[in-house]
């Protein structure tokens, strides 16, 4: 169905009924000038735009999966700063050639993420372009411990850990990338895709980092968090530079999907770096006091999250190493320049939030 | 200077450096993976997009104007909920041939009304596309009274009101989409400049209406409420429909700036046609219990904003009805469908928020 079938406010009415909740903490949600909504204590807010043919291909991905993973990169912002999302506002920057159809089947995947974690969507807006379809999403959530969990606070001597597993998404915009040269099982293929197109916000990771770290004594408990979004190095970098202290990663340890082992075998590429430079993968990586790691892993384990400690805080220059069998070498940051380069169909969400 | 030059990183540093505040309630700012900020009970949020060569053009608006006028609408859109702005971010979509000096400029412009509020930016993200540059603000405020101001609760009895005066926004596009076939005097020209590229966002009004309205008898006070970006027209047929009763409105009461009129004189058009249909104003129309006409005209008087009432509220079937002389005829909502026709290049901020 075209867009100028139902028009602007046509279209409004049908994504308002996808996206309705009954819910007592909204007071107003979409048809007035603004939403309102029940407040909280401290507020954390975030923002994230994907621009066709910069973070996302429709040969790729289904709408479906694309507006999953929209919303994940922002649930995904908020659960590094130890916040679990609550209201999210989408707004639609849309090409005459789009099909309501389209948007209603983005507007799906959003809502089954959404869901997941009661988060509502309570507003928005639809504009034209002449340029490709681009979905801005700004999500407001509260803080689930006494304190945010900044990036900034890791000491040399602090565990480095990262929850789930690394390198699926990047591994399946390789394989898509690469015309899919090499042969994947169906069970391989679908794990790259789901890690692609469905990836899983760590607000319960990010539960018991707050909950961990209310009841260490100040600066210990989680000292430092980022969520994956441009790759492990890069997100390791940050972590570096905003605390002052040099990370050693031990690449053994970085976990990996069997299925992202099997493509890479198959592709001749090594699997690690899938992990630190493919980025889109939406889990956390931080640093936590030794003394409180036992506590940490127990609790992981016991909210159904896998942990990994990869590696280490140290005295010395700012940085990142990599110690991979004898080798110790300076693992460089890689990720994505949105200005340093032409925009590739790399299929990768974010843009560092400013 | 080209962004390549500065990349990604070097034009986030320079902008959060433009906006950056010292403030109490904002705990952490740009810089980490999301802002966190000191909440409230009832939270009022919304969002906005502004596409190049839809809602604005370069050759029509400095960038700083451009900047202006896209925070102001989203400004608008919290006084028109009865609420005051505190925290907004800002997401640019920008392609590659855009200049560092030129998004300088537009934030320049955004914090000139951002520093008459105390509104902070706290956050946002930057992109690039191969489409149009292209500003998405979505922005968060506090309640002024007890209860948000909605479009839904005008009574038939009730006086219509707008603040400030109207049409100078929609006098100003049609003065620049003409090729500037007229010759207005300079002050003219700045005044319809001044109007569509520093519109003021009620919120002085919006705290009036507030205060009103919580003094009032419930049900009473200020029972509707819509801020003008689409043209008065669009915005009654609103505020008829959410509250189900009829309008009528006096065309010769309607107030317009003299340079609107000495403009409409000369283009051979009528005046009252930009105040109706030319949108962007981002003045108030509401509805008032007329037991509280005098206060309020007291209370807007002390608070330097100008009310003016234009109508009242009927019985009959929901829609807008105009006065003109002896003549009462239908008035058609006009404004703009962002899908119901090709994109033009008409200037106006908007669409409306979903």
């Amino acid at each position: 169905m075209h867009l100028r079938d139902v028009g602007e406010f046509g279209l409004i009415a049908r994504l308002r009924a996808l996206t309705h909740r009954e819910d007592a903490r909204v007071l107003v949600g979409i048809g007035d000038d603004a939403a309102v909504v029940a407040g909280a204590n401290t507020l954390v807010m975030t923002t994230d735009a994907l621009v066709e043919g910069v973070h996302f291909r429709r040969d790729w991905s289904q709408m479906e999966g694309i507006g999953y993973r929209a919303l994940a990169a922002s649930l995904s912002d908020l659960a590094a700063m130890g916040a679990s999302p609550a209201y999210v506002m989408v707004t639609l920057m849309v090409p005459h050639s789009e099909t309501v159809e389209g948007l209603e089947e983005l507007y799906r995947g959003m809502m089954q993420l959404a869901d997941l974690f009661a988060v509502r969507v309570v507003g928005g807006d639809v504009v034209a372009t002449s340029g490709p379809l681009t979905i801005s999403i700004a999500a407001t959530g509260e803080l689930l411990g006494m304190r945010p969990l900044l990036r900034s606070g890791v000491r040399p001597g602090d565990w480095i850990f990262v929850t789930g597993d690394l390198g699926g998404s990047g591994a399946f915009v390789h394989y898509l990338a690469s015309g899919k040269a090499c042969v994947l099982t169906p069970e391989d293929a679908l794990t790259l895709r789901l890690r692609h197109e469905r990836p899983q916000p760590q607000v319960r990771a990010a539960r018991v980092l707050a909950t961990l770290t209310d009841d260490a004594r100040r600066g210990t408990g989680c000292t430092g968090l980022n969520d994956i979004s441009d790759g492990l190095a890069s997100e390791l970098h940050e972590l570096a530079q905003a605390s002052d202290v040099r990370l050693l990663i031990h690449a053994e340890r970085v976990p990996t999907a069997p299925a992202v082992r099997h493509y890479a075998r198959a592709a001749g590429v090594d699997p690690l770096d899938f992990a630190l430079y493919g980025g889109e993968d939406f889990q956390l990586v931080g640093a936590v006091d030794p003394a409180q790691a036992g506590r940490l892993l127990a609790q992981m384990e016991g909210a159904g999250v896998r942990v990994t400690i990869i590696g280490e805080a140290e005295e010395g220059d700012v940085g990142v190493d990599m110690r991979k069998g004898r080798q110790r070498v300076a693992l460089h940051k890689g990720g994505y320049d949105h200005f340093g380069q032409a925009p590739t169909d790399h299929g990768r969400t974010g843009g560092n939030g400013i």
